[in-house]
C-alpha cells in the first residue's frame, strides 16, 4: 500500500485502495482492531456516517434514474464475514439509508432443494442487480468455496474448480456493467467469542445464536485459511476484495459505506437528459 | 370519527381510527391539505418522523426475531396513489428506516407477459412477506381495479369480480398472520399539476416524468372514481384503507410512519425465548 500515510478527509486518500486485498495480501497479518485510513473516533465515525448517507442517497438516485431505459450501470456490495462479524449492521446503518425501491437485496442461506439442483452459480445469477439497481449479497457465492470447503459438502476437485468459475461468472457481470464491490468484515476469534457471549447474555440477542455457531468456530483456522485461498485467488483487477477491519464496528460502517461512495462517485453519474421535449411537455401540463 | 378531537401525542389518539376509510366515507369530502391528528408544522414532523424511526427499527427487529422459526406474524405495508402522491418519498423516508435484510419490497408495474399469463393476484401472493418480515407493496393488486378499470383493459364484468376476489385474497392473508396496513396517499389534481410542473423544470427530475403521465391525468375524475370504488368495496374490518391526506410530504411521511408503528405495537411482539439452554451454551463457549 502507497496511501499509508493518507487519511480520510485528505482528497488522495480511498478506502478502496488502502482496504484494497493486492497480490501477497495475507490475512493473518491483518490487525483486526485496527481502523485504518481514519484518525477519528467512534463519535466522529458516527457523524461521518451520517454525512455519508446524504450523499450515498443522492448517488443512488442518480444511479437509479440512469437505469430507467433499461440499461446503464448498477452496482453489486458483495458482504462476506464470519458469525457476528456485523454484515447485519451493515444491513442496517449503510444500505439501510438507500431508497429500497432501488435495492435488490439477497441473504444466501443453506441452498434450497430447488437452488440445490442447479449450479452453486445459479442463484446467485438471479440475484444480480439492473440497471440502475443497487444490488447486495448478505453472503454469496463465496460460501460455496467456505462453508463448503471447510465441511467438505462437495469434494475437493469440485470446490477447486469453484474459484476460476466465480471469475469468470464475475467478469461476466463487470461486461455487463455491474461494478462489484466484494468486502470481507474481518474480526479476530477472540471478538467472535466476546459477540457471541453477549447474545447468550441478552435476551434480545437471543434468536442471534444458533448452538451450531459453536461447532463452526471450532473451525476458525480452517476458515481463515479458505478466507485466504479466496482473497488469494478471486481478488482480481476488476473485482478486487477489502479487507475491512471489524472489531470496531464503527469503523467498519463506515469504511463499507466510504467503499460503496467511493464505487459510486467512480461512476461519474449525471442526471439523465429529458427523454422528451420539455417546453411540449410544459405546455401540454398547462392544458391540464 | 370518534376521535376528532384528540391528536398526535394524546395517549388515546392513533391515525389508524383517525384516517380508517370507514362505511360510509367519501374521498370527495376529504381535504388533501389537511393534516388530521397532527398539531405540529413540518419542522416538528420532521423531528416526529426521526424519533419514530428508532422505535420501527426495534419493532421490526422483534417482528423479524419472532419469524426465525419460520412461523410467527408478519405485516404487509400497501400504498396507493395517485402519480406524484409522494410513494417514493414513503419508501425512501419511512421503510428506508428498517432493516432491508428483514423488508420485502415490490414494486408492481405493467404485468409481463409471464405475470399476465397467469391470474391477477398469482404476482401479488409470491410478493406477499414471509414470517417475520416486513411486506412493502408500491402499487398492489388494486391496480387490477384502477388503471385496468378507468382504461378498461379487460372487460368491465371481469374488474366487476375482481373487488371480493381481492377481499377474499386479503382474508386468506390475515389467516395466514399478516397484518395487512393500506394505505391510500391522497393529493389533489392540482398538487399533482404543480408536482409534474416541477419535475418539468429540474433536471434532476426529469427522470421521473413520463408524457404519459399527461393521458393519465386527463382521467382524474374516473380515477377518483375508481378509488371512491375501492374504499367503498375493500375497506373491511380487518384490512381497512387509511386515506392519507398527502398534499403536505411531511405529513404523509409521519402519518405512514404512525400507521405501521401502530399496527406493529399492536402485535405484541415479546423477545422470543431462546430455544436452547443458555447456560449450558455459555459453558460451550467459554470452552472454545
Amino acid at each position: 500500500m502507497t496511501t499509508e500515510s493518507l487519511a480520510f478527509g485528505d482528497p488522495d486518500f480511498t478506502f478502496s485502495e488502502t482496504l484494497r486485498a493486492e497480490r501477497g495480501f495475507v490475512l493473518a497479518d491483518v490487525d483486526t482492531r485496527a481502523t485504518p485510513g481514519y484518525e477519528g473516533d467512534k463519535k466522529s465515525a458516527a457523524m461521518d456516517l451520517v454525512e455519508g448517507q446524504t450523499e450515498l442517497s443522492d448517488l443512488q438516485e442518480r444511479l437509479w434514474a440512469n437505469g430507467k431505459d433499461g440499461d446503464g450501470p448498477s452496482v453489486l456490495l458483495l458482504v462476506q464475514g464470519m458469525d457476528t462479524s456485523g454484515k447485519g449492521g451493515i444491513m442496517r446503518h449503510v444500505v439501510g439509508a438507500t431508497d429500497p425501491g432501488g435495492v435488490k437485496y439477497t441473504a444466501f442461506k443453506a441452498p434450497t432443494p430447488e437452488e440445490r439442483a442447479h449450479d452453486f452459480l445459479w442463484r446467485i445469477d438471479r440475484a444480480l442487480p439492473d440497471a440502475g439497481q443497487l444490488g447486495v449479497f448478505d453472503r454469496s457465492q463465496y460460501e460455496d468455496v467456505l462453508v463448503v470447503r471447510v465441511n467438505e459438502l462437495v469434494p475437493r476437485s469440485e470446490w477447486m474448480r469453484r474459484y476460476a468459475q466465480i471469475n469468470a461468472f464475475e467478469r461476466a457481470a463487470l461486461a455487463r456493467g455491474i461494478t462489484v464491490v466484494k468486502v470481507m468484515l474481518h474480526i479476530s476469534s477472540d471478538e467472535q467469542k466476546a459477540r457471541l457471549g453477549e447474545r447468550l447474555d441478552r435476551p434480545d440477542k437471543y434468536y442471534k445464536y444458533n448452538p451450531g455457531d459453536i461447532a463452526e468456530r471450532a473451525r476458525w483456522d480452517d476458515y481463515m485459511e479458505a478466507y485466504q485461498a479466496v482473497l488469494a485467488k478471486t481478488s482480481t483487477k476488476g473485482a478486487p476484495w477489502h479487507v475491512v477491519p471489524a472489531d470496531r464496528k464503527w469503523y467498519a460502517r463506515l469504511a463499507v459505506q466510504q467503499l460503496l461512495l467511493e464505487h459510486l462517485r467512480g461512476l461519474d453519474l449525471e442526471w439523465p437528459a429529458a427523454t422528451f421535449d420539455v417546453a411540449t411537455e410544459q405546455e401540454r401540463l398547462a392544458q391540464t
